[in-house]
């Protein structure tokens, strides 16, 4: 199984993302600024995943912090929380495993300081446990929605790297494949940052799985031939009403398959689901340098000073989307109430 | 102007369109087998250009023919044609021009071998003055379908570096701005080949007309936070119906245009218009080198032995095409009356 992140005795330990798929490195961060450099430079990268980092970010400055009282630890606490939210605006899991962190110290409010570090430190092993365990039962979930053979597009990468494990739109589809269903895999290649090419088709391809490897301007293509016959992705943060924000060029492959009649399915854990946002246009959505689009792996491909646009993100409106495929269950419209209800609000 | 290709004494002159934008490097093809394998590996590119290139390139071989008599010069004649005929099968422009040197040396029969000879390098040269002219024609032609400020999308290049000079789908935005329309571009980078960042850009960079680069998958995100007002690409073959087949990602392109209610425009000479060709699934369309999509200026970006698509052109119906634009006027739907009564068969 790949190990996306590890709790270790020397920090957190990621497969560094960015080196993949030629090179498989290994980086243990130290510190938790090193884990929140890790996020924003996209080391680690998926929204679950995130979350997960987010949470053993927390718990190795806490378990680094001098603090000599709760009160003392309180102050270290929020400012590492603070500096662990300010990496990446989009995915809500980073906030989510932020929340959940600050709940698990507000639970402990009065007990000896080293038993707070250590239930902390227990906290983020716990989310990794668990993201691994929804992963799977998203699978179970979505792997019937999927046909028993044929062509299945994703884009970007929510496989066991965007993840602590097995991955969310890849998990249902690994758990389509072990079920015994013949599915080829259409692998969009993702510009900028090349998700698709670099971790999805080097994912798959260990696992076995038939591969094509695709421009992100083929899927139409593709569709159009009847080489695809369902698509599935993750989500980096899905609305109240079933609005969907993920990797940028999910909208276009959704309005593609809505054109062609294929199912557009999201696979996500609950937790990206942020019922304190109404729609997708309240969503942030993160910019990123625009040297992502001008040049590629260190070569210059564009004119000097061209203007460039690189959000990293956009938002598929509900519309577009056949089912949200959850660890409790799959959601179908209308997602005000069917999200509502997963989310047991 | 920028000189995309030129007849000089020394054989046939074209600026390395795989060297754009970081080196602007000339090269010149001094034997006909140059010009082809020019063609193939894309040194140059864009149909009306490979039009043109290809007449050049005949013209060259005929040149230094040893050919003693008006049958061996006819023997060589052939055989030019066909190396040259066999470089890339999707832009009908390609055997319209082997075509029309044919018919050339065809009229010319009974004439000095060496007033054949000289006729047919006029012939390729008036080729190469009748792309511009034609180019200038579209221009206007297309100027007054586009708003009068407003953004514009194109895909690949189908500019000046794809014609003889000015360009089509960039020729109309030329002639555009130059009857004082304010249009900011949006540049699709059109992978695998990267033509929109590495020429397109470099080409309205040059002409000073406001450019953002984007990633091929940003376009929906775009349209649907109406940056986008029009599309204008070219073609490489126009079928009977008005099918368009051009660079692969312009049917993805073609389908968010019309979900969005943006017109989409196709500019294109009258001789990419191929009546022979009924519809679009009979276009030829060639497949190109996985390499083009797994590596990325010599550096590797996905895993070894992927499987891929390289498909180099699509297929956008005629349902997608709001209007084509050509030298003689702007064809509408129905296509297979106004694209006949524009050819003038």
């Amino acid at each position: 199984m790949i190990k996306t992140l590890e709790w270790t005795d020397d920090g957190v330990r990621f497969i560094d993302q960015t080196k993949l798929p030629t090179e498989e490195i290994y980086v243990t961060c130290k510190t938790y600024y090193e884990v929140a450099d890790a996020i924003k430079t996209m080391i680690v990268r998926g929204a679950p995943a995130i979350g997960v980092a987010a949470g053993m970010g927390i718990a190795l400055g806490v378990r680094h912090s001098k603090a000599q009282t709760a009160d003392e630890l309180r102050r270290d606490f929020d400012h590492i929380c603070q500096v662990i939210g300010a990496t990446r605006p989009t995915a809500v899991n980073l906030f989510w495993a932020i929340r959940r962190m600050q709940e698990k110290f507000a639970s402990l409010q009065g007990q000896p300081i080293d038993h707070i570090k250590l239930e902390l430190i227990s906290e983020a092993q716990r989310m990794h446990v668990e993201d691994i365990a929804a992963n799977k039962a998203m699978g179970k979930h979505g792997a019937v929605l999927l046909p028993s053979a044929g062509g299945v597009l994703t884009h970007c990468n929510a496989g066991a790297l965007a993840t602590a494990g097995y991955g969310t739109a890849l998990g249902v589809i690994r758990a389509a494949v072990e079920s015994g269903k013949k599915l080829h895999m259409f692998v969009d290649e993702t510009r900028p940052f090349l998700q698709g090419s670099r971790l999805t088709a080097w994912e798959l391809m260990k696992d076995n799985i038939p591969t094509t490897l695709i421009s992100d301007n083929m899927a139409g293509a593709m569709m159009r031939q009847g080489k695809i016959n369902a698509v599935v992705v993750g989500a980096d943060r899905i609305a109240a009403n079933g609005d969907v924000a993920n990797k940028i060029g999910t909208y276009t492959v959704a309005v593609l398959a809505r054109e062609h009649g294929i199912p557009f399915y999201v696979a996500a854990p609950i937790s990206t689901v942020d019922l304190a946002t109404a729609d997708g246009s309240q969503i942030p959505i993160e910019q990123r340098a625009s040297a992502e689009v001008t040049h590629l792996a260190g070569k210059q491909i564009a004119p000097d000073g061209v203007g460039v646009e690189n959000p990293a993100f956009d938002v598929t409106p509900n519309k577009y989307v056949t089912a949200i495929i959850t660890e409790r269950g799959v959601a179908r419209p209308p997602y005000r109430e069917s999200l509502r209800a997963l989310v047991g609000a």
